[in-house]
């Protein structure tokens, strides 16, 4: 399938590696696909530059949003939950509308200190606001309960875990139930349309306690049941 | 251990029951022992009448909040979230003071109906306001995370499951967590500090979704690590 993959941190590299090595054509979007290869110092949250991760990547293709989404069947939203309205606009609602938008972000306001608390709960979501904005999007909001390497190789806990699916299109969540199937989700929960997003986004501050308690962001939830 | 467990719910009931099965004296609080047996139909959530529990618990005492706290070297909060802090200042501060306090309320508002929202979130908790309104008291917030009958025996799930303590008072976490095991739980976090009740507080919403999708409430998390 024709991928894009919008945002370049952790969760964009993670995803788009991981959907190239599964055989996808992929191409990940950003600002300025220049000054995001000439960059040559760690990102604001540690990560090597992108030119050394896009380097041992070379199949993976980098464009400007729009670019990279119009060239797209299915597109992910990996930027951080701060400029994911912002990034999706760059995008263009034409380049979205009809096809299937996998919502990763976590609406986490850094502005207080750590842990980050929501600047969206309880009574809407990032999910909804993402669908609301660009109403002929499928949105589908997935994999924003767990860190990056696990979104994509959740064998590597070495038991079951749960992922969850919140959407207002069927279809489209059975497609991307698939794709994280193809990352090796045994277990996928759809817990509804894309309100049960306020859910899964409000599990963000016991997963953030829980990384420092356990001193590792290397964990997930199993729904035991 | 002398233990009152405050509320006649569900969840006091639950309690109260697996406490005093496993052979510690147990008094159950309410507001008015006397109107409490005397009604003959199910209360607001459904439950039995409390005479129909009792008279098949007749070892478990029941009493006014401030005459179950104050023969208590142990207090559990079993009350709606909504009326807690009037319960326990019925209880009484003094009756409180220097006592380890569990709690296990959730700040739920149903005013705009299913799936319920918070009342307090993110930037305090229902933990800490107890904490804050009873400053000598050990509070520890437990149990929050999962229905009433597997507070009590998580092995009915037949697979481990997770609780979470949080609390200021390292010595009432450890006894507190000698009871979760003596539940039957095999694995309990210590998040750290009352603040951390934010996070479990917090988990309420995917766990409500989940109760949806699922169709039952027999279930918990369990953190994959």
């Amino acid at each position: 399938m024709d991928i894009a993959v919008l945002g370049t941190g952790s969760v964009g590299r993670a995803v788009a590696g991981r959907l190239h090595s599964l055989g996808h054509a992929v191409v990940v979007g950003t600002r300025d696909p220049q000054a995001t290869l000439a960059r040559t110092e760690p990102d604001g949250m540690g990560n090597p530059p992108f030119a050394t991760w896009h380097a041992d990547h070379e199949g993976v293709g980098l464009a400007a949003f729009a670019d990279a989404a119009a060239g797209a069947e299915l597109v992910v939203n990996a930027s951080s939950g701060d400029v994911t309205l912002d990034v999706l606009r760059l995008a263009g609602a034409a380049n979205l509308a009809g096809k299937v938008l996998v919502d990763i972000a976590n609406p986490l306001d850094f502005s207080n200190g750590f842990p980050p608390t929501l600047f969206v709960k309880d009574t809407d979501s990032l999910g909804e606001q993402v669908q609301r904005a660009f109403p002929e999007a499928r949105v589908v909001k997935t994999l924003n309960t767990l860190t990056a390497a696990l979104m994509v190789d959740p064998a590597a806990l070495g038991a079951p875990s749960t992922v969850f699916v919140s959407g207002d299109d069927a279809t489209a969540k059975a497609l991307v139930t698939d794709l994280l199937t193809s990352f090796g989700h045994e277990d996928v929960i759809d817990l509804g349309g894309i309100d049960t997003a306020r859910g899964t986004e409000m599990l963000l501050p016991v997963w953030l306690r829980l990384m420092g308690a356990l001193g590792t962001a290397q964990f997930n939830f199993h729904v035991v049941r």
